[in-house]
């Protein structure tokens, strides 16, 4: 039943004529697959897939200018909010009929501005990018060929630029106020870098909670800085504040992974959670809710944020002269388990 | 200092004469990295950085034939498997001069399909993937444009193919073997739809070991087939052995998730582990070592696969006429913590 393609590739005519559709919804499907019903769309890209249909890219980008490809520029695929956010994002393209092609920068700043110019080689429609740094001159290289930028976690105070982003500060004053809820008096802060932004940006809303408890209610937040973010560094932690006189009876921990490794060096020292000390992570990782004590934690939406930051960046690759450009800051969530429950 | 670039873009000869070498230099550093000096090389990048040279992809592509870029599709960047593997394909593309682009199919066939067509329409050079499933045709999109192709995870029995994988028979035969050695003869497998060929591969390994005992040992092994692979499912595995009348003294998990789950639903019911019964997973996650229990797991060589993947697929592009096909497998490596101490 097949119209044959012995000889030379498949061309669009031919999709059309196996599909039972003119070569304008074959274009339509290719370009603009949301204007077609989806049975439709569903048949054509049968054949496609049938009959071994390729667009030429590097042809058609040329012709267009730009491809139906957005690029995603991660810091870390092996971080679970990456992750969550690439979700976000290719749920919301595949809606809208893009590809979406992801570069990894492991941190390294270098392979991001390598990643960063193959996307702009490769003319992606537009760029959703998780920086991983201050310097706003990187992305020049992307934007001086017209490829549009949405920014993900990373504020800045440009009017004519897109970004989405998670209240972080109110995320910290709410894992600290949790913890003052459930009766602590005594908090501790344990953290990665406080170079890092996020780091800084939690403390300073669980400093806020504490703060606004006043004087006289003997409230105090203690804070610990270890150098990485893991669960080795957690039970670090956990030695320094046991070798310590004085045990704070509540912790907030700046990400999962240092609260599951401080909760696995406390109870290995026959410290109880929560009836001794309550913790609390931040991210709510797949494995909080399956340790020995659940943790509790505050979970950053994560897949939202990669929908609307691709919402913002299709509306503002096609719809140029109507897009306002937009800066959201979600609100994150409190996700209490048994680690904080009432001692 | 810089020569400027106010009026259209920045050419090779631009950015040779400001880092001092020869537009041939230039073009090295950009397609045979690895034919140039480090500091040269750095030098270069940096003006290239500096100036925002880009090379114009399409066209170039168009010129070549295929670009310096490596497809890497993967069944799930969420899975801690694909995450090694791209770590491992991304180090040594990085060394030998090509820049990754990333594809998740997020186990979606379809969203696999459209990111191989997207692959075949930038042009990659090559393409490594970890095949959501067994339709060999599927692939036929990108080797009809001369894109060549290699498998992660995946065996075929095709000569022209090559292939890394991990031996999973061999790895369940070494949890299997590890329990038995630490006193364990009634033994459960505890894993995800059998219908998933690594659940099965750990399985028939497992069974080998313990089928090896023989008849007289009395030992025997118990299969508990679960719908996911996730720490929830490990738990309602849990209860499900907590409602037999005879609880098994050692467990292999197919993964460590659905372990860690059910290490949380052995320990909150009182039993012990490893003293009333060991437990052994597969993946060795980062957080398996901070569990309450460390838990005993059985390592892929993830990143190594990545790499030597990367070896052959680069040695196909780059030298077809002598390229040997090659068809890899490695053995995984045994993990023992606490989880599996002797009873």
């Amino acid at each position: 039943m097949t119209t044959g393609s012995a000889a030379g590739p498949v061309s669009i005519k031919e999709v059309a004529a196996q599909a039972g559709v003119s070569p304008g919804t074959v274009s339509n499907v290719l370009n603009r697959p949301h204007k077609v019903a989806a049975r439709t769309r569903s048949r054509v890209e049968q054949v496609i897939s049938e009959l071994g249909f390729v667009r030429h890219g590097s042809a058609s980008t040329l012709r267009a200018g730009h491809s139906r490809t957005i690029g995603l520029a991660l810091t870390d695929i092996s971080d679970p909010f990456c992750t969550g956010v690439a979700a976000g994002v290719e749920a919301t393209a595949s809606e809208r009929g893009y590809a979406v092609i992801l570069g990894n920068s492991a941190g390294d700043r270098a392979r991001e501005e390598r990643n960063l110019r193959v996307f702009a080689e490769q003319r992606v429609r537009g760029l959703i990018i998780t920086p991983s740094g201050d310097d706003p001159r990187r992305l020049d290289v992307v934007r001086d060929r017209g490829i549009h930028v949405v920014l993900v976690d990373h504020r800045v105070r440009r009017p004519d630029q897109c970004w989405v982003a998670v209240d972080d500060f109110s995320g910290g004053h709410m894992a600290a106020g949790h913890l003052m809820a459930a009766g602590a008096t005594r908090l501790a802060y344990v953290t990665g870098p406080l170079a890092i932004r996020r780091c800084r940006d939690r403390g300073r809303g669980a400093a806020d909670a504490v703060g606004a408890a006043g004087p006289d209610s003997g409230t105090a937040l203690q804070v610990i800085e270890v150098a990485a973010m893991d669960a080795p560094a957690g039970r670090r932690a956990a030695e320094t504040l046991l070798a310590g006189h004085d045990l704070p009876d509540a912790i907030f921990c700046a990400n999962d992974a240092l609260a599951l490794g401080l909760l696995r060096g406390l109870l290995r020292a026959g410290v109880r959670v929560p009836e001794d000390v309550a913790l609390i992570g931040y991210d709510d990782v797949d494995l909080s809710a399956a340790s020995a004590v659940s943790l509790s934690s505050v979970r950053r939406p994560t897949g939202r944020l990669g929908r609307v930051a691709t919402e913002l960046l299709i509306d503002e690759c096609e719809n140029p002269e109507t897009h306002a450009h937009r800066q959201i800051v979600f609100q994150p969530e409190l996700v209490p388990r048994e680690s904080t429950r009432a001692m």
